[in-house]
């Protein structure tokens, strides 16, 4: 049992060394060998985990995922309970959207990763999966509220789904400070309390 | 004035090489030894034209942006004159995200750029100041349609314009077909029917 715990831990540190490293100078740049003196490990080390970058990517990216799942699991505990729909997609967006620093930084590898799977046809598979989870999600919950009568019944889910899913798009702008984070914070809430109009939809 | 000619000729065909070896395998595996000879030129020959994988970036998404500005003014020429903001706004965003294959190489381009500006102060003033200026345009775009009544005067300009730039958050969704392109069209149609109500705003 010690053993796991350490092998789990020395994997964690070896994806945290990742994110260090792509954070400074992007993934084009980062070789196993940097990522390995940042994780105070020898390359051989490294290659016992991981024998090539992408597989290397692949767990940092899924250990964001869940980075990024407990951060939304803690941002969902400080709503109203049950939450409402609405808060519980401005939690997803915020937590998906790099505004804080440990957001930023598994939003990073994210971009990384779909540029990665653009060329890649494991992780391009890996990654469509993930996000068709997501997706899936978030179309589930608009058809919920649909229901529930939060969301008016002359929406069309699927097209709701997207358009909630473009605002990611928001990470870039964010990146490169074409957008302030307060002005995507009300961008998202202008488009949120059109899909929820206040009071409910009927 | 021939070898002015020539000299651009050159740079040209040595963007497009690029554009192909990034849409082949990515920027991050992109060397300028490869992209030399996808060019028919010795890594001398491309050294004289670009001292650096980021010079030859820059220069290749100068090319990329042109390219895409000649679509859109190509699309515009197609529309009712003068024509309204919402198709023009539409055109835009067509010819930004990969519908098609020469828009998806400059998309791809771009996502590579903005990625990797992310870690190169140089890069990111140019993508930053590129991004502004395009905000910029679509801000007015959007100002002077309110001006005109075609959008509400309750709508704010610069949340509108967030919006509109948010779209451009399909690319990856669409290049990793987690969303089919008649879908993204489906979705870019109702956000912009919903900003521009048929028959105006007032």
């Amino acid at each position: 049992m010690p053993k796991q715990v350490d092998h789990r831990e020395r994997r964690e540190s070896i994806a945290r060394a990742l994110w260090t490293i792509v954070d400074q100078q992007g993934w084009a740049r980062t070789t196993m060998r940097e990522v390995a003196r940042e994780a105070g490990a020898s390359l051989g080390q490294l290659q016992h985990y991981f024998s090539s970058r992408s597989q290397m990517l692949t767990f940092a990216i899924k250990f964001a995922a869940d980075q990024t799942s407990q951060r939304v699991t803690q941002g969902m505990a400080a709503l109203d309970q049950p939450p409402h729909p609405r808060d519980v997609l401005r939690v997803v967006l915020i937590e998906l959207l790099p505004f804080r620093p440990d957001a930023r930084a598994t939003s990073r590898m994210n971009a990384a990763y779909v540029l990665e799977a653009m060329h890649d046809p494991t992780l391009h598979e890996q990654v469509a999966l993930g996000l068709r989870d997501g997706r899936a999600m978030v179309e589930r919950l608009i058809r919920q509220a649909i229901s529930d009568g939060q969301i008016s019944p002359h929406r069309d889910p699927a097209i709701e789904t997207d358009l909630i899913l473009a605002l990611t798009g928001f990470a870039p702008l964010l990146e490169l400070g074409v957008i302030e984070p307060q002005a995507a914070l009300a961008a998202i809430d202008q488009h949120l309390d059109q899909l929820f109009p206040p009071g409910g939809a009927r």
